[in-house]
């Protein structure tokens, strides 16, 4: 009993990724769609209906969305079809149906940075990431494909397809909507799957194919780019603001007559990373642009003490 | 373009209270039950087979619980009946089929400390609440209660009943098959709907009427009374560790047989705080236990310094 530290709870992770979680807890992937040797997601109507029905409710949507007419066209769009053969178009009537504008200055891109864009947006309590608006949350980490033959959709297999329309089409709506200041979280020290270094803005990226083209231009007021990097990289950077891919991403947007502002590791973002790695060295020194007392004091005190020391 | 600092991001809150957030969004409450001048959910029986396949689906919950059994089971217990004539019991046979044991060590209690609770658990990933289960998960921010005519709920209108058991039941079915380590989150600067103090363990709280009681003791190790007190609280602790009503917890608690560790204010949980607001003077120094290099070195700047000007 009394004060003491449950040091075990408090076990520095070796590594905190912004891309991931060392926690095994499986979690729902994002933005995916079909995969090789998996088929369509069991229950995919029931969950579908749940989480639009339980979207609205949570978010008071007025007028209400008809879920039972949003799957329809959600449906429509793929099923009795060749998996590999459905037209990014198919899925218009149902993002025309399920897209509304994200309230102003509230809207938030990412890539690369999955888990901590989702920690942070908090379900839209604090940004609105494409998972958090009504067609983002209904479909996110699903899987489906059609087939040709009676339910028509594929339960036990999907091909990777080279034509995976969904989400890029999820992301233009989404993009096209978005409205104040933006912001897009992008990873400082990104890394492909065998751990070398990649660029914080992908050029192949969804973010970069999509959803910077279909902004519109005279509803944006700046857009903000945070650049986050893990905890314990080594060099403490890779990129950042003004380097590398970054500045190519400066000037692309500059040119298109943006308003940019770029910001390495902003301090709530450090305050999100440093719930799950409080003693690392990077934690005690967050909000290093808010006054520091302690120094002062301590320097102070160390002036006093010499020539205390000096003058006897 | 470059680093400058988006200030208009980073406005600090002025109360940023563990018990809800200053943001407009609405947030579906947790452990709601029928409440007055509001009916029965509208496609509650939609949402509740959804967010009950697509929990399972989210974490491979292993074998299957069947979704629409466990809707009988749970609209068996209060359909066609008066509204306040449902004993406890009478939800036994939902919270068999679909309370699981939590894995050890992740439970956690929370009372008057919702979101931040919720924010720090991040659905089941760091920490179970009851609402990150499979019962807790398909009824949060729900509303409903039974009638006597057809279709056996009502949909317009539910009284406020002197007995409401669902979710004590719940939490009695939960608490019983916590195991390892478990965690309680308080709230040290507590406030009534007047703003006047309240006590952090409340002895009328679901938590301290229900959890406790129902805990196995042989299957508990230790129990982490966490403490959580608001960033701009002045005083800054109503209640503390060792004192006022966190006494009597542990004396109650050690009365019982049970190990109890309490700690004010982790610093995980400090820096989940400062997410919201990171130029708050609390935010500076959360993790004040790590070596501070900077004032060590500003330290023995000081006194080269002052040597060398000493010596001139």
């Amino acid at each position: 009993m009394g004060n003491r530290l449950p040091l075990s709870l408090f076990v520095l992770f070796g590594t905190l990724c912004v891309t991931g979680r060392t926690n095994a807890a499986p979690r729902a992937s994002v933005r995916s769609g079909p995969t090789e040797n998996t088929g369509t997601t069991p229950h995919l109507q029931e969950i579908f209906l749940g989480r639009c029905w339980g979207f609205q409710q949570l978010w008071q949507v007025s007028p209400e969305v008809n879920c039972t007419d949003l799957w329809d066209k959600f449906f429509g769009a793929f099923s009795y079809r060749e998996p590999c053969d459905v037209m990014a178009s198919s899925y218009d009537p149902f993002f025309q149906a399920s897209t509304f504008e994200t309230p102003v200055n509230k809207t938030m891109f990412w890539s690369g940075t999955n888990v901590l864009a989702h920690a942070y947006s908090d379900e839209g309590h604090r940004y609105r990431t494409l998972e958090d608006t009504l067609p983002g949350h209904i479909l996110n980490g699903l899987q489906w494909c059609g087939s040709p033959r009676a339910p028509g959709f594929n339960d036990t297999v999907c091909p990777q397809c080279e034509n995976r329309p969904f989400w890029p089409e999820a992301s233009k709506f989404f993009a096209q909507r978005a409205r104040g200041d933006v912001f897009v979280m992008l990873n400082g020290t990104r890394r492909d799957a065998s751990g070398n270094p990649e660029d914080a803005f992908r050029t192949t990226s969804i973010f970069a194919r999509v959803e910077l083209p279909s902004l519109n231009k005279n509803a944006i007021s700046t857009i903000h780019v945070w650049v986050i990097h893990d905890l314990d990289s080594d060099p403490p950077y890779s990129e950042s603001c003004g380097k590398g891919s970054l500045s190519q991403l400066e000037q692309i947007l500059s040119y298109d007559g943006f308003h940019v502002i770029c910001q390495d590791d902003p301090p709530s973002l450090r305050h999100q990373q440093c719930v799950d790695a409080p003693y690392s060295p990077l934690c005690t020194s967050v909000t290093s642009k808010a006054p520091k007392k302690n120094t002062i004091y301590n320097s102070f005190l160390s002036v006093v003490i010499v020539s205390i020391v000096l003058n006897l």
